[in-house]
């Protein structure tokens, strides 16, 4: 099964594409949409919306995962990111493909088996899982795999994650 | 000139379209984008996606104006109704039209001469403008002809409400 992995944001949106065969899962491809802050919302938006789209016509995944958002940090930021991840939910939702949604920590417990394993930790388990060379860069793009990789390794589990 | 005035919500999108012509404005129609709270929330936002796409290829303006979004409540809220506005300015933004935001305050300011006014008075006031028999229905329709009546009466100052 193709899974596209999505960690939504304005300025950098990560996303892996994973293909996974039982326990078996590996990397097809990742990267990150990028949109400059000196670009009018509603563009880096269309950007985006533009972005998740080409990805799926190019990869076309059977299930697509998105990484929960979780704020502490102030409302204006929020507020962008909430926009970001709608465009991204709505580009996807034009598909008509399964979508799916994991918590940070739900991703942190399922690739390193640590709810509150820091970044660096998340990593270098993605390279292990993978058997990459290096870890992934940017950071947003081995959240995005980590979110597909938690999704294969869900099983029989994910129906409780599903966004109906 | 014609004006697609737009009041950004998840449950309730208001939108009103005006014609405006030197200093007298006319109502073409106006109305609501609404969706379900049982939905998937990416069903509800690829719905005012396609809902405003819809609006702009049937009423053609010349000109799209947003109510800034303005929150006291809990983050979840603002959460959704981000991820509503991003979807609602993504569709604009496709059409490459020319798009402008006034913060409730100033759209307040504008219709009633008071930037504190309450919503009846915002009613009223968009009903004697408009020459209308009755206040119109739902409030967030109000709003979002009330934005394109600011947007109308602001002359030269636009310039600085355009979304660059």
């Amino acid at each position: 099964m193709r899974i596209l992995g999505i960690d939504p944001g304005l300025a950098t949106m990560g996303w892996g594409v994973v293909d996974s065969e039982g326990s078996k899962c590996g990397l097809v491809k990742c990267g990150a949409v990028i949109t400059p802050p000196d670009m009018p919302i509603q563009r880096r938006l269309h950007h985006i919306f533009l972005g998740v789209k080409e990805l799926i016509a190019t990869y076309q995944p059977e299930e697509i995962v998105f990484e929960e958002l979780f704020f502490a940090k102030n409302i204006t930021t929020a507020m962008n990111v909430s926009a970001a991840r709608g465009v991204a939910l709505c580009a996807c939702a034009d598909s008509g493909l399964p979508m799916y949604e994991y918590t940070p920590m739900q991703i942190k417990q399922a690739v390193t088996g640590y709810g509150k394993a820091d970044k660096m930790q998340v990593q270098q388990m993605v390279k292990m899982m993978l058997n990459l060379p290096a870890i992934i860069r940017p950071d947003d793009a081995a959240d995005a795999v980590a979110a597909a990789l938690t999704h294969a390794a869900s099983g029989r589990m994910k129906e409780q994650f599903l966004m109906k």
